[in-house]
């Protein structure tokens, strides 16, 4: 995850709006993680007006895996819920393009795809609540080393709404058991960056087999005296609209995300 | 548990007053448990002046298993804190009498032991965060059997002061992964009575044995499914008192608390 990001940049990491300024002059293109720490970044989905109700109704349904903080009016490229000068068109440092659920292009500006008639859905993203859980000192191992956390596909299905359904997909972090109890604690304040795990300890109650994560991202590792944790991932929405194979999709690209405005510390509920 | 309570008895057991009415009469000398369910049990030990410094400490040092809401005045039998009628001389169904450490008494009433030199401490205990727990839905099989959560001693010193001193004594209640999750969340918000759990999973990591309980309290009940959550627990600073041998001490016998008139949702920190 770190290689775009070791790179000699000319913009200030830290600051929100240097970041996009540079993002939208398409002078980065690489991954936001670790930018503007205590902003909240969104995955995003955009999607035609066709499939927007069901899908604002399918995150309605599954608030873990698709923490929505902001819906775009219909055909509007801005998100002032999100930043007052965001343009979706250009502020995301790379996209995937989907035509009938397939990956067809992967670009770093959407302005000439952009359509009347489509809808941008941003989501919450665990980087929020990571910043938190390393903030109050609680070891995440893997961010030593530029990794993810593990992400496995379980065997619980979200529910469905019209055509998107998938399986929930989850992140795996481990800690010792006091530090297991205060991760808990400190993520249930963020209900709009996945909240608080879905489920903890045996692996298989859910599905899982640690050592296969879902195409092999992350770091999967279990010290003998941890506790896995698992909080329900935003690559779930992600598998619901592959599912529900749209005519037309564009998403961020894995770990390049909108930064927005919002400060974590806004989404603590307590 | 359910012995005493399953008697016919001549007062309303799910008000306040007229449980320490009953009790202060000497008409009820038996178990708290589900007596005025929306009120705060306390545990009790009441010590010489002598000791009331060094105690103090133990329980600022110590908050997890000995959540102090109450200190008397010194040679004062009231408690107003808890209630305005409270005289702790005759308001406890039975009293446990300790001479240098060792038992030697049980009684219903202390008014001819008081002295001028007693000091009250009364600790929030777990009736009130188990109610907490019901009121959500969670399953505690135990109360259904009218037992208790098992008891176990850990591995764990607490922190000395003084002459008191002791291994963390623990509460294990067992839960389905997401419960668990739910339990964690619900007791944070009751700090004043033991708070979140203080471990979960694997026993051996604190040095517990679930086949062992302490003196053999409480249901050590574990299903292949769940995950033990194991509460700090109000026997530990009973241990320190016994192993710090005073001259004397007054503690209530287990399970026949001081009702208060304290709201167990007066104590919630959010």
């Amino acid at each position: 995850m770190s290689a775009d990001n070791s790179h000699h940049l000319e913009f200030d990491t830290a600051d929100v709006l240097s970041v996009r300024q540079a993002v939208r002059a398409g002078a980065y293109r690489g991954y936001t993680a670790g930018f503007a720490k205590e902003c909240v970044q969104a995955n995003i989905c955009i999607l035609p007006r066709v499939y927007a109700e069901d899908f604002l109704l399918y995150c309605q349904r599954n608030p873990k895996p698709c923490p929505l903080i902001a819906r775009s009016d219909i055909g509007d490229p801005k998100l002032p819920q999100l930043g007052k000068d965001i343009d979706i068109r250009s502020d995301v440092p790379r996209y995937h393009v989907f035509r009938d659920g397939v990956l067809v292009d992967e670009v770093h500006d959407i302005s000439s795809l952009w359509r009347d008639d489509l809808v941008t859905f941003a989501m919450g993203c665990s980087f929020s609540f990571e910043n938190a859980l390393v903030e109050a000192g609680l070891p995440l191992r893997f961010l030593d080393r530029n990794e993810v956390a593990g992400v496995y596909e379980t065997n619980i299905d979200t529910e469905a709404a019209g055509a998107f359904h998938a399986k929930l997909v989850v992140t795996m972090r481990p800690f010792l058991a006091s530090d297991a109890i205060r991760a808990i604690q400190i993520t249930s304040r963020f209900p709009n960056v996945h909240g608080a795990p879905v489920h903890l300890g045996d692996p298989n109650l859910i599905g899982v087999d640690l050592s296969r994560r879902y195409r092999n991202v992350g770091s999967g590792e279990l010290l003998d005296n941890e506790v896995p944790l698992f909080w329900a991932c935003g690559l779930t929405p992600q598998i619901a609209v592959a599912n529900a194979r749209p005519s037309f999709c564009i998403t961020h690209a894995p770990s390049s995300m909108l930064v927005t405005d919002r400060l974590n510390a806004g989404l603590a509920s307590f």
